[in-house]
């Protein structure tokens, strides 16, 4: 296979050369969002005029982002309040993931599922149909902790779903736990589990990893992942797409789940170092690293410097 | 090794024969805290008469507990509580562990330590001469995710201790990650990482597991354990208790931290089925445990009942 070939190959600086074969052969461009888009509210420089120019070319654009505070709606709004005009139905976020893996699955729409994350992950669940409990709602509870007090769940909780969450608290990691330990058959769902992300321009933060791995640490259970690395969204995305994934670029800032994703999924890969990576680190350890991408550049814009 | 061979072989239940002769061929008696002394603020039934019918043998009694949210001095103060008179000093609590690990590995006083955990931690950094930040007193903060602000970290932390923090939130997971990340050379110290503890008498909650896998999910690091199973506190058992270790007997209620670290250790070991572990499962799932304590018993007042 031609991307498995790819990915053992060591890694190609992006060049006038490479840029213009990559464009050439590739109809649609997947494109990470945090680090790589923007970083917190704000652009990354020459983002807009690439996807322009991409989109003038005639290429395809999807965003898969597994950052699950907001629902595809939400990201839509963002996209257009910087100056980007991005339809819904183009992105692919962890929340609406797992909403859809759910649905696939045929989760039974009277159970009940229960959400440590934000309001992203609510509103996907809600359009698709099923009840959700947790999430915002629960974010100032505390637990006491008392003689003869049982600290109550949802028995009909089928599913546990748990992403990023800047409210994390002690009250929604018992809840969760309980219902993944206590109530049979229970579903443990992580939107992705990035370790960090930049949640705000100037530096990185906690990610969905750090809140998944407490309730993996507290159930001693794994996640079913349904965000990158994970190529779960790829069906949907080749649903909408009439397009192989081999004529796919995957855009991304991470090494573990962006550019693993689309080597998992059997795209192209570029790896930018706008975000969680960057050059040195990359050029220290390249040899050493298990994910290598097809190619790396600094940001999106040298796609639009180059071709 | 006498004590390898007894985890290889079999667990044996307590019986009248068995209980005498381990109660005669061992000196002193470790016991685990939460699920075998007490539940939350119960005591466990028959506790207080069979410590007492030990001590009046001239054995030892050591109280060794993973639970970080309390010092030495709170834990005596609570065994007084629920009248069973025990010193300080026959008390080696996670906390302790914490600053100890400190202490011998000659951690420098002008350096601080972050703490994500209660007051027991807070307590014992300071009895051992050290500055401690975080704790409680970053319990109720949010941190806030905007444009142009950096969320600042004191770059003279040089440990970060992580123990059972039920005020757990996204502001300490940032600052813990932060010194763990940026800081050269910060330590990230474990009390333990029990998955899950009975704070109160009807049900567990997550551990210290969980606030430990949260820091290592956002940051990709691993930590010193310092609580069981690891064996660092026997080192100050034997300095108090000129006693060898295939004279003491580990009683707990968990087979990962309690009869693991009684093993590893070279103690003698028995569970109880009063705490974590119950005998249906245990009695399931026996011949597939990779830690197999040497007795079972109910509780810990069957001692009592058949020496």
């Amino acid at each position: 296979m031609m991307n498995g070939e790819i990915s053992k190959s060591s890694s190609q600086q992006l060049s006038i050369e490479n840029a213009k074969e990559l464009v050439n052969s590739v109809d649609a461009f997947l494109f990470d969002c945090d680090g790589v888009i923007w970083k917190g509210d704000k652009l990354i420089d020459g983002v807009p005029q690439t996807l322009d120019m991409l989109r003038s070319l005639g290429k395809k654009l999807v965003f898969v982002t597994n950052n699950s505070t907001k629902s595809r709606r939400k990201y839509a709004e963002k996209f257009h309040s910087l100056g980007i005009p991005v339809n819904e139905d183009e992105i692919f976020s962890s929340s609406f993931a797992a909403a859809m893996y759910l649905k696939v699955n045929d989760f039974p729409i009277e159970k009940k599922v229960y959400v440590i994350g934000e309001e992203g992950i609510l509103e996907e669940l809600e359009l698709a149909g099923f009840t959700a409990l947790g999430g915002p709602a629960d974010g100032k509870k505390n637990p006491e902790l008392k003689s003869n007090c049982l600290f109550e769940h949802d028995k009909s909780v089928g599913a546990v779903v748990v992403g990023l969450d800047q409210y994390i608290n002690f009250y929604k990691l018992q809840y969760g736990a309980l219902c993944i330990r206590e109530n049979p058959g229970c579903l443990f769902i992580a939107t992705n589990r990035d370790a960090s992300g930049h949640l705000t321009d100037l530096q990185e933060w906690p990610g969905a990893g750090c809140m998944v791995a407490a309730v993996c640490g507290a159930t001693q259970k794994e996640p079913i992942v349904v965000g990158k690395p994970s190529t779960f969204l790829m069906d949907f995305l080749l649903q909408k797409y009439n397009i192989t994934t081999s004529r796919m670029c995957m855009v991304g800032d991470r090494l573990d789940t962006d550019i693993l994703f689309g080597q998992n999924a059997g795209c192209r890969t570029l790896l930018v170092f706008s975000g969680v990576v960057n050059e040195s680190a990359f050029q220290d350890l390249s040899k050493e690293l298990q994910v290598q991408p097809e190619f790396y550049t600094n940001s999106v814009s040298d796609i639009l410097k180059y071709v």
